[in-house]
């Protein structure tokens, strides 16, 4: 299922070599003007640079095909597509026979029979910029009414940023190409990802999300829990092994002495004087701002000598990865973070 | 939304206080004779014991209303019901005024104008019975296909069971009532959940989850990836705070040279030679068990006293629960996480 | 599929011959208090009457399992449930072996190894009376936005109501037994009924319904179409055959000319001069009071000897009916027809 | 919503005036190699033809945008895309002002603030190109499995074919341009549209269409029965009134003992020797061919004054149609009834 949403409905469409990849936004309101400039920003934010991302070259250029009329929404589905422009196929040929560990290659060979492996094909993280795309509308669309999403690199490899970062220092991080909230951090996370590279490996990471905004009782109960849709979600990004919220997976060594967050008066309105918890409690927000934590595992793509089988000559064999590929998708991946919370939180409050 | 499901939907109902609590299940396959044995099994494995759970006793057996002719699934849809017998809603009046911190309450009494607070309404835990039992019949109906769902305490508050555990051990965990899978650990952990609730506190942990027998290429892309539906029912249990795959969040610190599973031909079949990933890779099996850990936070439910806001006088207020709750839900948790992967894993195999 | 429905969901559970039938509603708003004499007043046009329904006799009290806190909709999931108390199994039996012609018997046997036929089990028709409590609540809700839904007996066998009916015309159904719209066609109908029974035979009918006060654009695209919502609903009420908006089928031979029903302004508002096109274009509401008719077929269990096959012996054979059957169900379907259409409404209006 | 399905899902987009028109099929099975010659045969039937269609001229060529490799379908979303060229705009200005009785126009304004007028925007007619090119995936699917699905011109204007039709006659009526089953009623029928056209009006007209193949429970049970599916999908179709199965709206007039369908073994299996009720009971199919007929109201855009609003000026208008339009669009509608029924028939054949 390339599809998501219960009023906002988000559908991917398109592989990595072939001419396209897109999505489309079902159920978009009528009437917001898009901000174009705020779009090409987090498309930026996604792309490669440097040593520190594939040397695969797109301009990204999202096109409106459909749901825009001169600029503003238009209450139509709105569909999203950006050109493969830069592909390169010669070097997936092997992997046919030889599956890259790690990677969807096997059990998508076994799934499609006609499975086109160039790219990785429909699962290719390139679906990730109709992503970003469509949660740039999503995003500006929260804004607008003062939800702020805000993602940043908490850790690459053994480099962990273990500072508490409020929402203006995250949003700092859009001038670092790591997504580090500083300047120190970013040259440290640039250190692990470039020395990873240079080895013919790659490395894996965490992004941490905070949104703030969101009044206290946001979201729903049981399987539309605020936290359960969201991990939902998350998952949907390639790569995604984990997803925690608040103090996450530290909770189990917790007292509830310790982790329920107090309420308190402020100015009128309640809040919590501590964020154990991550901002939500019975899948509804509880005036805390919304914090989790997503890890990626290592890009399976690396240039060192893996075991593998050879499903044509039915034995042992081994294979060696000489695309283009991205040591750490991390940096790249915080765009996505919160493109597709955006998309979940607009839907949920599309509900509300 | 108290469902999930594509192709099997699950379906919760009922509230702590009313007169009953249930589950259906639609899409279930006729012809399937239900084990009643395995069903009181694994309902039992879900009841309170000891000092360790809740004073409140429910004989939990569930009744079903439709669905099975002569104890045969027929086809049509499955409605369990579980009555509520031992309710006592004496101790909860308090809470419209103040909130329990770290609980549903307040966001509920938010959002829902005339919400029944008593045992927490629609959110209680004690829906999970109807999960377990729903569970129960799906467990059935995957171990007929060799498929079997295994989980167990890996860790309550400071103790941790830091072993690797095969299935077989895991099943052993149901004879113990901390869900531990040695004597030894099922008594640290006792002793420390006994030691919460001496202090009127309570305390947290983490489950883990081992899936075996599903084939290579078993679950689906982008948002109906295995892990990401698993993610998605995992989140529906009331106390999770967190899912990780494999190795999860350590993943972050390695290499992909380290983390890719690479795949070896053993007796004709393929598998892996290590299972960091966690035997998912792009929303599908890659031959290695499946599995995960969920952390639960501590029952929010405690009796220390506690800050909070007071509603009526809009003032700063404390509160202290003395109602009957769990030092400690992990054990319980055990059971309904089974159960809600069961429903999740033979929800995809009915879409394969 | 028992259920239907995008914002509102409808779903259905139970059979004829078991304990109960009911009806969940997910995603009613909270704070409506319900209207019971209105609830009432609804179950009771459903109930048989005189010699032209079924002599099977059921209080059919609808019971709040969930949902309502003091008689107000609390924001939970709305469960009622009727029970089925005057139930007599003994007369089925033999349609195991020789089905009923016009029935869902030899389907249902073949779809469902374990069919329970008493009743039709799952697939009878007293599962409308949790269709008429349900859609209680929802004409109530819509009631208060000035959303009225009517409908009456049209035609019933060789007797039919040539008239054009207005709103209240049709509520004057209400207190004639077969829902006619006055004394003189409600006698000829009662006969013809009367004269099909006495025969050991049975009748069918057209249901007309009429709703108005819905805001020009109401309604949806494709097919979330008002009119593709509607049809859908109206034919998961068994023994409806077809459905037709305005001029229905008589449009085919109508030229665009005469259909095309003008715009004036009237008072400030748009309506429409005329109605042929039952008040829906392009899927939403033109102004025009939304008008359709449904037909259903004649009951198919009748006391005449019919032709069918004998499922043990593989040999042609014959059956007759002895049960307690409807003559004619059309009087109460007229009900079922209001509540499925108020569901479907309250459904989209939802979701506007 | 552009959306159906339940397994295999149907997802329209595009506009009649925007660079292009589509379709996804979510779901296909993959393995299918594509007969491009039937899909341009059933993409040529949905062609205007002479003076019966709009001079709009379409080459109508389908891209597979993705799904397909080397011509076999992938077991990816199958994504078809059908270039708009030869569009113009230019007469539809004046309907944002006095909106075409009968149209769309109205409420599509009044409900998305920047609706795009032009040939109906995503209302158009335009898209049920891409319903045929999904349809036509979808027929030969279930050909291979034995079940075929025909449609032809029941009638058009006041010429009506009162023969029962096998599937052999209807499947010649795709050598007639106005899809009649003989070629003196093509004739007549012929007449009858250009007569309306040439007045500057338009007519409507009834599509039948005939299912075989299907097994005895076939379908499916309240909301997910197979007639229930199939009037949504056929609402979804612009211009449709009216749907009716079997003898339909006839059925009202007919007692029991005639409608009733009698079964008979028949070399060994179960037949029916009459087809009041259209091969459909309790939603399942009985033996016989399914049966329905669709009603398609006169083309709202017509050359002849008529009565409408002035939205700007905020009185009565008149306004005359001056663009390319059908003067009766049942002829090209038959192609689209037949692809709707085949996406629908085979996402219930993937539900079995």
């Amino acid at each position: 299922m390339y599809r998501i949403g219960g009023r906002l409905i988000f559908d991917l469409y398109g592989k990595s070599h072939g001419p396209c990849v897109g999505a489309v936004l079902e159920g978009f309101p009528a009437g917001m003007e898009v901000d174009f400039d705020l779009l090409n920003e987090e498309m930026s934010l996604r792309k490669p640079t440097g040593r520190i991302g594939t040397p695969r070259r797109e301009s990204d250029t999202p096109e409106f095909k459909e749901g825009l009329t001169d600029g503003v929404t238009d209450g139509g589905n709105i569909r999203i597509e950006i050109a493969n422009k830069d592909t390169d196929g010669s070097k997936y040929m092997k992997f046919y026979d030889t599956p890259r560990p790690g990677h969807a290659d096997l059990p998508a060979l076994l799934k499609f029979p006609n499975h086109d492996l160039r790219g990785s094909g429909q699962f290719s993280g390139r679906l990730t910029a109709a992503m970003v795309a469509a949660g740039a509308l999503a995003k500006q669309y929260l804004s607008a009414r003062g939800i702020e999403i805000q993602a940043y690199s908490k850790s690459i490899g053994d480099v962990r940023d273990v500072n508490v970062r409020d929402p203006e220092e995250i949003r700092g991080s859009r001038m670092f190409p790591t997504r580090a909230c500083d300047a120190e951090t970013d040259k440290r996370m640039r250190l692990c990802i470039e020395k990873a590279g240079a080895e013919g490996d790659s490395v894996g990471g965490v992004a941490e999300c905070v949104i703030t905004g969101l009044p206290i009782s946001f979201g729903g109960i049981w399987f539309e829990a605020l936290d359960a849709e969201l991990a939902h979600s998350m998952f949907g990004i390639p790569a995604c092994k984990g997803i925690e919220f608040g103090d996450g997976f530290a909770l189990a060594g917790m007292n509830g002495s310790v982790s329920n967050d107090p309420y308190r008066y402020e100015n009128g309105s309640i809040v919590t004087t501590t964020n154990h918890l991550g901002g939500i409690v019975g899948g509804m927000c509880d005036g805390s701002p919304v914090v989790f934590r997503v890890v990626f595992k290592a890009t399976p793509s690396i240039g060192k000598c893996q075991d593998t089988v050879n499903l044509k000559t039915g034995k042992n064999d081994t294979v060696e990865v000489t695309g283009r590929h991205d040591p750490c998708i991390v940096p790249r991946a915080v765009a996505v973070v919160e493109a597709m919370a955006a998309i979940t939180v607009m839907d949920q409050l599309l509900r509300e």
